[in-house]
């Protein structure tokens, strides 16, 4: 932390503060210019908050030095993490397709999906049994009994497992049934749940919250990641902007500023990025020339008859052609599907 | 619920339109143009997902005509409703003062709060005991006993007393303590909670998400009124722009608007609105110059040693100077405090 | 500026930085803690680009300590400044009315709303000659012709006059019949034009751009101060957010903040704020109670045949109801109307 | 335009909406549900301002059913644009590539980097030399003597040449040099200026504001367009969010959108996009992956003594690994460069 004094600032203000600091069991180092004085604070100073200071007379500015995450950053690891379901490896070599449908709707429905996209080189199937709505007077899922039918469809077609929860009373049913929990956007900053999830034995996939920086997407896995579940798996799935042509706004940029900030796998969601049908495949192939690690699509064989968010489902065949343009963007990347 | 087609729209794409619509149970009003068709759209198309029409072949854009809320609009409530809270009400005349520290720290801390707070034309405390905090590393909060010191503080002043809960799990033990349960920021969107609390016969605080729209904040209170809970108190709280000066930006037009769309209460928190304490004072008045039926607001009587949120955190005789000034601006607007 | 280094930099790329710091011109205050080093940067650092080193193998991270600008911050000016326009004064105790139609429409037209407003403590007259439409199929304002019935209108009835100038060309025009040029928010970046304005003698009130943050707004001031014309009014017009239920979101929190960072002026136009006719009173309410030092308000006899933006107008009896109000809401805050 | 009436809206009140949308020679067709009033409205309704409707007792919303926008839209041109700059074509089967150091810093340094890069499948040089910098104490561009280096460097790696005008005043000087005429993003509203290059017969490069929503930029499009000159570019460059991780985030989403809106050729430009070198070849990937028919980089052979924006320039290897990748990215959506 460094604390810009007022070239203005007295020497009793410039006291003060060092006095507040000591007391907080910091370390300062003064450099005095001709203009202003600059403290910089050594210690465990990510506890801090710098608005204790700011608000202090005479001080002008202060300024974070280290971000506020650890176990999340690149300084605790250099390395890629690699987070594994199954035999399927997220952050390695190969990028990784989960598909599936928005909505859980049926047994028949959930096994018959898995069956097409099993053989499109799509590793996990994805489908939900607690459904965040907007609206409370629209579908809310199948619940427990989805997962089951989920389970089934995965075992059937040898596919790893995707599901949310909403709340802590999820995390015990889906701990029967699915391979990965995945946290929506809505809920990236469900404390509660988080630090459950951080005393859980499988993979998280976190989705970034609508207007999160990047920053607290980082901090949210640190939830997971301080609790001792070390394999997390952030998500980008669309921003909220002024541009109100499309639902979201799919923030292909989030990705390689991801990976530069973690170790994290990261994947992208260009389903619910932009919330139409036919700008899903140019965002998918964005997001893996843009470095993406893996992808969260919505497939279906009947799109028009979907429960939910069938307007951003992909028809099989349209899912079939995306896989194929994505080898070849992958294969630009040095990469491979 | 409108339907525009394109102008190169074929006569079998308008007719599986209206087959779909018929499907869905609507009925139609179509309106050809010498440039295009136009489809009217009735029903009860809240529950319709307009994106399902705007996908098909020949269709240019699906207006909505109806607001997806019901209950929270209004056309239900042309009337401002009341939420009263023991004798004081919300949405009256009077504009209610809530105040107090960000943290309950300790049975003295909390006492002495509202014994300084309650001559100050404050009628209700308010103090957190389970803290929302963006990382892990930060005091978490007293949990049930810092309830146990509110209530407490408030019977002894009396003052009513609210305070948040971040899970269904928390509902309870407030339920014991408090008289108005708040939900956060960023709880706005979780359903789970949103739901149980639409059980509950007690007033709800209900903050306005950091990048809701105004309609995203009347379907999360849609789920609490139409679990037969009607007592739900709007909360303006700030917002995230672009601007990163302040830690969010509050937005004071959201009130006036919200007052249009909405019969219920509207409060405003210049406190996280601002997360600057000498920025708290004038959005405090230019929230009740706007129309604003309430304040929540953070003070204590030494923010320098506060738990959290200090530095947003008014000390007791900068309270008193604005509860003067908000006195004369409540004038201005026909209203007293 | 202070550049923090990787805890992993190696000797040779501190040196590098160091030595182009010293390239540069720049005086080093090395701080070597037990995690990394951290250089305080000596000199003239506003010309700097700060990412010319953020690139730099082994940096971290670069802050900036001093804000860009110099002649519009506090530091230059501690005192608030006042600008003079024949013996009214922005900035000082009495808040300015300045008001009228959107467009000079006629001759009759602006005189008739002058002899309106007059009465109504509005010191100062405005109307637009040329209109920036977003759409090329707009009317596009009277030109000259209409800066001289402005300037009529004002004579009259003993008012300043206010008009806008959409480029380089129409600066010499307004030199000639109007008392304070106006800059727009889409041009608050056309820096040709901030360059000629820094020549002239006459007050510029310049518009916030829509998605400008404070530091730019207050750099484009700095555009015109450093050309030597010191009488500089800002005004706050609205920002772009995610929420569409407004044309822009009024940001009545820059007030405050602007009145902390700068000695300048700072005036708000409620209309272009929010768009819509019944949001301008509350908002105009909410600026002043904030702490505005003026105000812009379109006002016409009839709004619902002005040539442009009508629907934002007030009626001349809702503009006199709300100075009533104004006048009881400055009080609040020590000032008069 | 359709009108949509309150529920409780009265015969009169409906009767004042049709009379005016008769005074102002529009159509109506009336569909009278149980529930409400609804007006189609017809005839020529791109010049009406919905506000107007919107203000009038009794309204419950006004839907605008075509865009504001009429050459620059699909309707006007359901084929793809090709906008030819000597026997280079944008919009057709090949993808663009423009390149060039951010200013024209000499005679020498912008004939060295046009022999660098003209082998490297660039067929446009870039430079500046108006430059618009936030700060009024920045280097602002060799002006006119730098277009003519420009030239010369274009002519002697026979290479065309694209700079940005800044104010009506540099068209002149431009048009005997440059084959593209850039309007950078603060300028993309600089109406005067846009009016003025409709009447030139060179293609124009329009840059998308920092915070534009797509239909203003094709707004902007349309005042060229609707001036005589339909050779328009368009060019995605980064908006301004709420994360400030970088500068801007790049919009890669915008451009598969703005192919489905418009018929005009887009590119896109990733160093202004993100501010950072190392993201610069991520985005560009994804551009291409997404649809975008060229790209706009700024390369150096010294980032490091750049005048301006180094800190976002590729160096010339760099730049030459990057056109490989892109050329695999570019072959996975059926193109070449």
């Amino acid at each position: 932390m460094v604390i810009v004094m007022e070239n203005t600032a007295t020497k009793e203000q410039i006291e003060l503060v060092c006095q507040k600091l000591i007391d907080h069991g910091f370390d300062i180092h003064r450099s005095t210019g001709s203009n202003r004085t600059v403290l910089g604070v050594v210690g465990d100073t990510q506890q801090a908050d710098t608005r204790d200071y700011e608000v202090m007379d005479g001080v002008h500015e202060v300024l974070r030095v280290t971000e506020p995450y650890k176990l999340a950053g690149r300084t605790f690891g250099p390395e890629n993490s690699i987070v594994k379901v199954k035999d399927v490896e997220f952050g390695g070599s190969k990028i990784v397709l989960m598909a599936g449908p928005c909505s859980i709707e049926s047994r028949d429905q959930i096994k018959k999906i898995g069956g097409l996209l099993s053989p499109l080189s799509t590793r996990i199937l994805r489908g939900g049994a607690y459904k965040p709505r907007s609206s409370p007077y629209s579908f809310q899922g199948l619940g427990e009994e989805g997962l089951k039918y989920l389970r089934e469809a995965g075992d059937t077609h040898n596919m790893a497992v995707v599901s949310e929860v909403m709340d802590r009373a999820d995390i015990l049913p889906a701990l029967k049934y699915v391979d990965i929990i995945q946290v929506g956007a809505r809920n990236m900053q469900n404390f509660a749940l988080l630090k459950e999830l951080g005393k859980v034995n499988k993979p998280i996939l976190l989705k970034r919250g609508m207007s999160a920086t990047l920053q607290e997407l980082l901090m949210a896995a640190e939830y997971i990641l301080s609790g001792g579940n070390h394999q997390v798996i952030l998500c980008e799935r669309g921003i909220r902007t002024f541009e109100n042509y499309t639902r979201n706004t799919m923030d292909i940029s989030a990705i390689p500023i991801l990976k530069t900030l973690t170790h994290l796998p990261v994947v992208a969601d260009p389903s619910h990025g932009t919330g139409i049908r036919k700008q899903v495949a140019p965002m998918a192939r964005a997001a893996v020339a843009a470095g993406a690690d893996g992808l969260l699509i919505e497939a279906h064989y009947d799109p028009e008859i979907a429960f939910s968010d069938g307007a951003q489902t992909l028809y099989i065949e349209q899912y079939e052609k995306l896989v194929e343009e994505l080898k070849i963007v992958a294969s630009a990347v040095g990469r491979s599907i």
